[in-house]
């Protein structure tokens, strides 16, 4: 299941264009003006819900820190239990951590290594609000699968398409972005 | 309406501590576990559900970065458009920012300027998970105010009572702390 026309139009619309941000050259998706909108957010949300609610999973990973929003949402609608995963140093219990390269340097995310052990073989939707080049998404899977639990499918509001991040993910699990940049 | 006796025991039960974080001496408390617990995370944010659908609220504000767990969950049960208050630089359009004393240092909070601006005279809760010294919620609650929107109420799951922050704190707005750490 895939966003309808009205739905897309409605969420489409509620996105701002930030220019320049955060540096010359890029434009940044706004999604402080879906979020903050009570009838967008809440046709993003009823559609996710729809969409997820056939998949049998057992817990929403959420990545660090706008993947919080939707995926702690999401997790409320479906009765599922909700899992973070964090910048490197924000978690207090024992953790796997993975790194991963950025343009310069390299950056590193955490889960708790106990986060999904309540359900053996657990399914895990990994969900961010942008996919670029990939590159946490594709820590944040590879840290769900190594704790034991899968990543059945990694979901993300926008696709910035021309870059090679949702390719590549595509390797490891499946994507959906609901709106996608060209 | 505050926690039964019944949800108390769920909630508490599902909060660990974690001894000797960020540093020796210190006792954090990992809502991780009640998260990733959907039954403990389903009674909450049920809880929250119930006290705040009386209040006839217009936004949910969050504060970085677990306050957007719970914050937002809470705005797609209720129907609400929710706001995210984030760390100096993180927010890509205009932002209003306060700062506010650390132990050793300054840091700041922003919010954008027009976030609230949908609805005038908006009402406001703020949530974030804990309370201690309550530099970054007082922060947060005035930025609110300062948009022309009022912070009706301040909600956290966890209050350290044994520091002052919660009593600054209702100098400014009202308090609520499901939890309280003596």
């Amino acid at each position: 299941m895939t966003l309808s026309k009205t739905e897309r139009k409605i969420i489409e619309a509620s996105i701002r264009d930030i220019k320049d941000f955060p540096k010359p050259g890029i434009v940044f998706k706004d999604i402080t003006t879906l979020l903050n909108d009570h009838k967008a957010y809440g046709v993003l949300m009823n559609h996710l819900y729809q969409r997820y609610k056939e998949y049998n999973l057992d817990f929403i990973a959420g990545i660090d820190a706008r993947g919080f929003i939707f995926g702690a949402a999401l997790a409320q609608m479906l009765g599922l239990g909700f899992v973070p995963i964090r910048k490197k140093g924000k978690l207090p219990y024992t953790t796997i951590s993975e790194k991963y390269s950025l343009e310069y340097g390299v950056d590193e995310v955490e889960v708790h290594i106990d986060a999904f052990s309540a359900v053996p073989n657990a399914k895990v939707l990994v969900i961010d609000d942008l996919i670029a080049t990939g590159g946490t998404a594709n820590a944040a899977a590879t840290l769900v699968n190594q704790t034991g639990a899968t990543c059945v499918e990694a979901c993300f509001i926008i696709g910035l398409s021309f870059l090679d991040g949702i390719k590549k993910l595509e390797e490891k699990t499946t994507v959906y972005s609901l709106i996608e940049v060209n």
